[in-house]
Formats: C-alpha cells, sequence, structure tokens
C-alpha cells in the first residue's frame, strides 16, 4: 500500500510502529488513530512509560533479569532455592517459567542463544558469569531451558563443555508430547524423543 | 495469563500497550521488550513521534482531516475539484480513497457515524459543518461513503434529509461483489444489491 499521510506528524508515528515486530502499516496507522483520539494526558503516560522504561531500567547483577533494583527480587529472595539456575534465552522466558509455579530456584537469563548465522558468538552471551556464579560454589544444579532448536542445541552443549570440570548437576527441560495435544499431531521427532525419554509411571496422571 | 513482572517499569509499560486495540498482554510484553533492547536515541524518537503528534496535530478547518496546516494539502489543492465532496467516517477513509487514484474532488470526515447504541448522536458529528459547507454554494455533488451498516445507512438518511432542501446531487458509493470474489461466496444481501444495482454492460471490463 503506497499510502501518502495528509500530515508528516502522523506519517512519523506511523513509521516509528512500523518498527515494532508484526506490526505492518495498516495496523500502525489504526493504533496511531486510536492514540489521536486519546486525551493528552493518555498519550503523555504512554509516550512517558516507554522512555521510562529504556532510561531507568536496570538489569539484575546476579542473573541479568530486568529488575527496577541491583538485584531482582527473585535473586534477592531468600526464600527461593539458591542452590538451582534455571539458564533461559530471555526475560519473557523468566515470566513464562514463573507463569508456571512449578520452580523454586534462581534464574540465569543468557540473552540469546549461540547463533553463528546470526553472529551471535558466546562472548555476546552471559555464559562467562555463568560459570563465574558455579565456580564460586554453592550452586548444585543447572536446569538448561532454551529453546529446543540447533541454536538452543548448540548453546546447550557449549556450557556443558564448559561446566564440565565443575561439580554441579546439569539438566535440561523435558521435551515431548504437550499436554492435551493428541499423538497423532506431534511431529515424529517429538514423538521420538517422548519415547526415548519416557518416565516412569505409577499410575498417577502426571 | 496471570504474570508477575519483575520489573514495575516494564510492567507499566506493558499496561499502556494493553489499551491499544487488538494489542493482549502477550503480544505488549514482546513489543515492549523489543523496544528495550533498542538504543536510547531510537525509543526517545518512538516516543515522541507519538506526544509531538498528539501535541501538534491540526484538522483541518474545512474537511476535518489530519493536517500539519490549518488547511490540509487536499482543500489546499487547486487542482482539486472543490465541487464534489465525498463524506467519510474517518481519517483513515480519506487515506483509503486517496489510495484508489479514483478521486479528484475534497472530502468530509464526520468523525464517526450516528449510533444511539454507543451515544454518539448528530451533534457529536461534524455534519453542520458539512451542511455549512453545502450553504455556501459552490458544491455540486456530495458522495456518501460511510460503512454499509445500520448505523452507516442511518447517517447517510439523516444527512439525505438535511440536504434536500439544497440543490446538490447526493449519491453513496456502489456496493456489489468485491473484484476477484466468487460469487458463490457472496452473502445474500450484498449479491442482491448487486443484482439490483446492476450497471450497463458495453463489452469492456470495468
Amino acid at each position: 500500500m503506497n499510502q501518502e499521510y495528509p500530515s508528516i506528524l502522523l506519517e512519523r508515528a506511523v513509521n516509528e510502529f512500523t518498527r515494532l515486530p508484526g506490526i505492518g502499516r495498516k495496523t500502525a496507522t489504526r493504533l496511531v488513530l486510536h492514540l489521536l483520539r486519546k486525551q493528552e494526558d493518555e498519550v503523555a503516560n504512554f509516550s512517558d512509560a516507554i522512555i521510562r522504561l529504556k532510561r531507568e531500567a536496570k538489569y539484575c547483577k546476579e542473573c541479568h533479569s530486568i529488575s527496577d533494583t541491583e538485584i531482582c527480587p527473585i535473586c534477592a529472595n531468600p526464600s527461593r532455592d539458591h542452590s538451582v539456575i534455571c539458564v533461559v534465552e530471555n526475560i519473557q522466558d523468566v515470566m513464562a517459567v514463573e507463569n508456571t509455579m512449578q520452580y523454586r530456584g534462581t534464574y540465569h537469563v543468557l540473552g540469546g542463544v549461540i547463533s553463528p548465522m546470526e553472529g551471535i558468538s558466546p562472548a555476546d552471551l552471559q555464559i562467562e558469569s555463568l560459570i563465574e556464579r558455579v565456580a564460586a560454589g554453592d550452586v548444585k544444579e543447572i536446569i538448561l531451558a532454551l529453546s529446543s532448536t540447533m541454536e538452543g542445541d548448540t548453546t546447550n552443549f557449549y556450557i556443558y563443555r564448559k561446566l564440565m570440570q565443575y561439580d554441579v548437576k546439569l539438566s535440561v527441560i523435558a521435551r515431548g508430547i504437550s499436554v492435551g495435544d493428541e499423538l497423532e499431531y506431534a511431529d515424529e521427532i517429538t514423538l521420538g524423543r517422548s519415547i526415548i525419554n519416557r518416565t516412569p509411571f505409577n499410575g498417577k496422571t502426571i
């Protein structure tokens, strides 16, 4: 759509929105015109929330997750199990695991996975600081919770090699059939892995 | 998803994004974390574009479309046909008609349609100023290009009643089968209307 905007201010705001992932020109126009119909203080709140987040957000010195403080609420919480670290790619993943309510350990946010295609090397990620946390002692288990992709597997292996020399248990999260999924629609690789990694069954649904 | 955010700044920015139409919590989180990965000046540009649009955008005194100037580029253009006015609901519609490259007249943006359900009465819309433009003379035709809904039809009829006393031609845009659509998938009302409003055929595809 070769759209001619009746206002440069409008066009500029639409262009900024189209930089966001998954937002095309039509959606961007709709979002911007929606904001334009709001009161000025509401628009100011929107604009201010974004710029303040960027200027003031901190990253936890321990796990590198986003935080309003030097140490994030999870790392600062004495009732969490600091001997277990769940290694994830990004902040969304921390929130996703937290939402399961199944995990009481701490996290380590890598900031991505090793990807030669995208030029992301181990040095671009928070791997060194993970090794340092382990080297400092007190860590008993590292749970690798990265994407089930070639890049995720590469990163898992890289971390495995780096941690071999330390006395720490290493595990990866289980891959298998999603809860609620029918077997016939599962892909062969997932199904194959879920057979190989079968778990003992004691009569109870897990 | 009952998400607990590790940062209040993050949560506030996400909340602001969820106010936008069609943006849920998960999408909002993704958009905000995307912005967070950008440079500060890029985020400042984004934030600034929105607030400046709201503070500085003007509305054309003639047609009420958005404009950076008192009179919009279309109304100020002497090569446009000022004797024809296309009546539309909003600014997006002006851009949609402009994109067709089929129209050389001017516009009149109502700011919505009459909707008793949503409490929008004729007084909330730019109908009075449309009558004034017609009453001033020089206008030969009004093209009603509102939504094909009950509210659009009501608004068409209201404008028709208001303009009856003036010597001005009134027309509505054609409704029918969309170009490229197969007949069997068209709804009955559209198909029925397109039969009633059939146009003479001279052997050329229109």
